[in-house]
């Protein structure tokens, strides 16, 4: 018997749940799992790395990687030192001569970028590695290959383009004192964090070129999975990429949309079954076979269901949040919830 | 029959040469090597490392462990991982947002210090790896164990100390304009670049604590290697470290000096002969076995045995050098003129 191969599509934390689902699945499910990850970040670390040194930002590619990481002690401290962040030796407790004034947080100011000028606060090691690999081997599939083995990871990450892309929204009411202005809002960070309506969704360069190995995955696949995360900014842009629509549209895979368990701040008004309607508006071709969904979340299924329907999917409810009531799906749930969904005859 | 312990002292690419050449023979002699590191660097990527983060200097750890690599294609990857520089986008091709301002080489000014403020530039991936590690886990020695395993390094690398030192020196005429004058130099880096004579060398602190595990190592070993390297900066200070002396003094280890194939410029006006006077010098109760020498650098062997025997040892000459005359241990001749040194009965 051979594996089920799984393509995941997604961006930060969110796939990253997807992923360590996927992960306790893997091995009564026979599965092959691949990461499609959107390349869009352009605020914190990420941003920074992009802005001065021009590679993908590799937060998210890290994530990712870190989410796939093996069990074994060694590859678990990798993983522990790819996450480790830097932050101002006076908050570390580090004793320095001289002494650096200490930003808050990570570094990140309002604007998610990061404005901290010594050198490597903000900064995961993990995205330095990345970096590092992008520049030494000049290709980011070779580089996330190789980051893949030092982390021993259960399947492997692909960006969705080799190239960095912008993220771009047209927004009613990105400014709150006047609801009714469309503007354009430009990087993903600030789309993600607009309260305004997203109207339309835009990537720059408009037709990024797709990673070819993904497009390969993709065709190669018996499960595509999109979702959960952020909708408009690590979610929907993998449809924009018109090589990678046109795999995942023609791809003989069974897809499955994971739904998220509270909307965001750029997805505010965005009801759950808007969510699905969004994939449909920006991938008109786009059919699915399954809508996975928090039980509690979802609150009245009839909308959900029939705008699952309207993907010609059939809406699963589980409960797969956590159970501290925060928003967030809980693996062990997730990966409870995959199995019989995953594993289901055709 | 068990493995010969042998412990290497050294600091940067003089330490390099000798645990390249170590490994070599260490599937014939069955060599279990352990490297001991100077941790005085204060100049470059380590030196702003330290100042700015506190922790020890990281390039000449990271310069042990890479020569110690294994030969696995996937380790010699992570070996050149660590080993990549980030230099300016510019330099390295990178198509950047804005574009950066490029310094010259590894970003490192006339007084070894690192100018530009562009984060990355001059950092070497590995020394952010080591850093990140030894934050992380809160240890040095865990740290360089880790990052061993990442490498799968022939052998282990310790500190000398797991706190960083300064290094001073009472240098006569460091300023040429006065060459009688004798003043304190300080700072590992002015130390290596001064052309004045050294006079006296000292730690900052001057006594500071030895690496527990160092001071085991050296306890059990069959076979104490010092040199090549920076006589004043590498060599040298792993004397003046209290328990390191004492551990080095009674040990039951046979010892090996490995003289350098040129003097640099803190030993200008140094004689062969001088380096192995200045061991004794700064370590009076210090016995060596063997004085390993290249055939062709040494000039005059008499004064060089002369001094050998002072010691208590046997000159040694072999052609140890590259064959394009530049001053550099060939690894493998090294490793050729010690198989029969260590390889010798007692």
């Amino acid at each position: 018997m051979t594996a089920t191969k799984v393509v995941a599509f997604g961006g930060g934390h969110g796939l990253s749940a997807s992923l360590r689902a996927l992960r306790r699945c893997a091995p009564e499910l026979d599965l092959d799992i691949t990461a499609v990850v959107t390349v869009g970040d352009d605020g914190g670390s990420s941003g920074r790395l992009r802005a001065e040194r021009g590679g993908l930002p590799p937060g998210d590619l890290r994530q990712a990687l870190v989410a796939l990481a093996g069990d074994h002690p060694q590859t678990r401290r990798s993983a522990g030192l790819f996450q480790h962040r830097f932050v101002t030796p006076a908050r570390a407790g580090i004793p320095v001569a001289g002494g650096v004034a200490a930003p808050a947080g990570d570094g990140r100011g309002a604007d998610g970028l990061l404005h901290d000028r010594d050198g490597l606060t903000g900064h995961a090691v993990g995205n330095l590695v990345l970096c590092g690999l992008m520049e030494l081997l000049g290709d980011p599939v070779a580089a996330l290959e190789h980051a893949g083995a030092m982390l021993g990871t259960v399947g492997r990450v692909l960006p969705m383009s080799c190239q960095p892309v912008g993220i771009e929204a047209r927004v009613r009411g990105a400014d709150p004192d006047r609801p009714d202005e469309v503007r354009t809002v430009t990087g993903q960070h600030q789309v993600a964090v607009t309260t305004g309506r997203v109207e339309s969704l835009r990537l720059n360069p408009e037709t990024p070129a797709a990673c070819p190995q993904a497009v390969e995955a993709v065709g190669a696949a018996d499960w595509l999975i999109f979702g959960p995360g952020s909708w408009y900014t690590s979610v929907l842009p993998h449809l924009l990429v018109p090589e990678l629509a046109d795999a995942i549209v023609t791809s003989p895979a069974r897809r499955l949309v994971t739904l998220n368990l509270a909307a965001e701040k750029e997805t505010l008004g965005l009801s759950v079954a808007d969510h699905l309607a969004a994939l449909r508006w920006y991938l008109p071709a786009l059919e699915a076979d399954f809508v996975l969904a928090d039980s509690k979340a979802v609150g009245d299924p009839d909308p959900v269901e029939r705008a699952a329907e309207s993907l010609g999917a059939r809406l699963v409810l589980a409960p797969v949040a956590v159970i501290d009531g925060t928003p967030r799906h809980d693996p062990a749930a997730l990966g409870a919830a995959l199995v019989p969904v995953l594993g289901a005859d055709r």
